[in-house]
């Protein structure tokens, strides 16, 4: 090729990159077109995308739970305990994040944070006792995504946990999850020593019915407002929810000091402390808002849009709207980012936790622009977290006016991730997320960016050209 | 000129923008040089900044004030009343922001407020009565910036109102604000009705005495540390305290509860009720933080740092680190911006109250690129503001490496305004501020951003010029 290039050579290279440093070295100009192969490059995948890409009753349909998710109005409607709440919870039944998976398949912090509920549960005193019980198949797993509930993390919900209970008032769906237990070593992170059970017990006894009073006093919250006002103070309400938190936090306060006279003063006080020393606090009534939002979106008949990204720190799993129920794996990826003092990348488990329905719903990675600092916690430049958010505008079906992004100059959050989109571009949906310590017990290592895994949406393209467009 | 021009023509134009349209037109390229004389291309003026410019002497000057002012730490050390605290506050004075400004030459509003205080006071009964007084000279009045202290907008503190005290622990000298009223039909915006006098008594008796207990059982409070963590929560901590007032709120509630047994548990919650609805409460604090912080750099010989900006409604006035005390003057502008309904630029007063001590200090507008939901507060696009931020850079010492940016990608704010460089380049400090109705006792009718006037400047390098260099 060589013999060809003068100075006045003009090139577009669509093939390797490596085409193009030759012709500059001879003075000449070269672009790299960024082009990968959809379907990475698989031919019967490539195929069923050809087949759906502009069909149009998938476009409608997408529109469809577009639109549902949009319309969804997430609320707060107050505290319950898990097994009075979540259908479909048996007595000796513990809820998991991400897809299905077995217990001697799970990962190490996910079985961490497994024996430390059976003991939180009182069904075994042991660590140990607790192991012998789920080996012999006497505590049953399911995912949580399975009764309308997510969990951050390990994502365990065990029966007598308190639980927030989020009403979407549009179509009358509900969704639940756990409450949040602070940072370091928390059973989410797979600890499980006497520290993490004993304020799994204060949680349940103390905070659960403290803000269960005052959420009775408060009236239903509306959590979409509150998100969008976070998100202008510098949130994106997956890994930064310090903005978030103190607005939940005043709104707790002024109405817990109204019944003061009704409520335990110390309990009160412990209550109120316990959350304003959390900044995370708000991850699961953000997780739980993304939750009803999506499922007001699925089962819609053809539509290409993801409805769940949740990961059990094996597998990532995905599901979307047109095949509902449907889970579509791959191997979790690991996580990119800050490590917390002495710990590093060997240390890590895998991509865990049902916390990526933030992403699902636009929020998290995919409204990275409107959080700059949190490259502080998670990595990168700001520069980097807005074009994470511009990247996300490529592989969605719309943006979110309701949550708006300053950076994007009060444009909506990238809102519906279009499988095709994805398999199509191979843009990966980018996920903000914490990072635990791959073995049982230990907990939170840091923090960081992560991708959903291709193949989960190249499956799922195919598992809906299979079933045909109807 | 037009007969030379060519396709070939090549221009950098330093003239007039008129120029290029031609070039232009012949096919020529032409780029205007944005240049403007220095000193309003008055040559008296740019003789003496010449004189000034380079001088050895005041470049380390201004090192020294920039130091002070980086070094100082603002701490919140109690609420007092201002008569026992603010120095030279006699029995029948009241403070007001700006420079010094004769009762007749006030503008509407703060001619307003002062009337209002008077009642406050009950030195009047009716607001006729107090115009009586005043008119006779049976009144006193002064700037707050002649007793350490600083007032938004028509910023009257008089002597039994409750103040912040704010000590700079490095230096010891001490800063003093009066307390936020909220938004609409307030003092500081010229309103003095019935309401507005209620809600004074009501934080004279109830509110300072509250957080006064309060923040003896918290304890010192860094306000740095609290002003940096709102730069990155959405704030510049001028016209926007949302972030700010939340995490000031978190402190004063936990400390509260912590001592509720001593509390009249009614007013520990209207306090914080009144709190927590006042996204602006934090102002007050972040100016007198700001003012304790200038101070400190306050005094240097030969030093063209600016320590002081403030306005009366009037007039506009700056104050330099090498001229202790003098005031630089000219007619206050007026503030562009958005106006809530029913009101238009035709309402609007001029620039008014000390606020500007923010942008002093590198915040506020200097720090407009940590805010850009501002700008649905006070006008522009997220663009604007970051822009704003980067052109100040231009005409300050350095940049605060205590308030970083994460737009910026986290230096630091753009601190200590060097009158030379304004002089020189033309480029008027920023400011995001309020706007009051030009008629006593209306109140606030807007929002926007205006510019310190050149003409301030450009007196301030002569004088020193005249003064000489030492």
């Amino acid at each position: 090729m060589n013999n060809f290039l003068t100075s006045k050579t003009q090139v577009i290279n669509i093939g390797l990159a490596s085409f193009s440093p030759p012709i500059r070295s001879h003075g000449g100009t070269s672009v790299d077109l960024e082009w990968r192969p959809p379907a990475e490059g698989n031919s019967a995948s490539g195929l069923a995308l050809a087949q759906l890409m502009s069909d149009g009753k998938i476009n409608a349909a997408n529109q469809v739970a577009l639109e549902r998710y949009q319309a969804a109005q997430p609320i707060l409607v107050g505290v319950g305990v898990a097994r009075e709440e979540l259908k479909g919870l048996g007595p000796r039944m513990l809820l998991h994040s991400g897809p299905p998976i077995a217990w001697e398949n799970m990962c190490g912090p996910q079985k961490g944070a497994v024996l430390g509920a059976i003991v939180f549960e009182g069904w075994a005193s042991t660590l140990l006792e607790a192991e012998s019980l789920v080996a012999h198949g006497e505590v049953k797993l399911d995912a949580c995504n399975h009764h309308s509930a997510v969990g951050p993390m390990a994502g365990i919900i065990s029966p007598s946990m308190p639980v927030w209970i989020i009403e979407n008032t549009t179509h009358g769906n509900r969704s639940y999850c756990n409450m949040n237990e602070g940072l370091g070593k928390v059973l989410r992170f797979g600890a499980n020593g006497p520290e993490v059970i004993e304020r799994l017990v204060w949680m349940r006894e103390v905070l659960g019915p403290t803000v269960k009073s005052i959420l009775q006093h408060l009236g239903p919250v509306a959590l979409g407002p509150l998100i969008a006002q976070a998100l202008h103070m510098g949130d994106e309400v997956h890994n930064r929810n310090a903005a978030a938190s103190g607005l939940f936090f005043k709104k707790l306060t002024l109405a817990g000091l109204e019944i003061l006279a009704k409520l335990d003063a110390r309990k009160l006080k412990d209550t109120l402390a316990f959350i304003a020393a959390n900044d995370h606090f708000f991850l699961n009534l953000s997780m739980a808002a993304c939750k009803v939002m999506l499922e007001a979106a699925d089962g819609v008949e053809n539509s290409t849009m993801v409805t769940v990204m949740a990961r059990n720190g094996v597998d990532f799993g995905i599901q979307i709207s047109g095949l509902k129920g449907r889970w579509f794996t791959a191997p979790a990826p690991f996580v990119e980012g800050l490590f917390f003092s002495g710990y590093s990348q060997l240390d890590a488990a895998r991509d865990l936790g049902d916390s990526a329905i933030t992403e699902t719903a636009g929020v998290g990675g995919f409204s990275m622009a409107a959080s700059p600092a949190i490259v502080q916690f998670v990595g990168g430049t700001p520069a980097d977290a807005l074009a994470n958010t511009r990247r996300m505008l490529q592989i969605t079906l719309g943006q979110n006016s309701a949550f708006t992004l300053p950076a994007l100059n009060f444009g909506g959050c990238p809102a519906g991730i279009d499988v095709r989109k994805v398999v199509d571009s191979s843009i990966l949906p980018v996920i903000n997320t914490g990072i635990a310590h791959k073995l049982a017990g230990i907990g939170q290592i840091g923090a960081g960016i992560t991708h959903a895994p291709l193949s989960c949406f190249v499956k799922a393209v195919e598992a809906l050209a299979l079933k045909g467009v109807n």
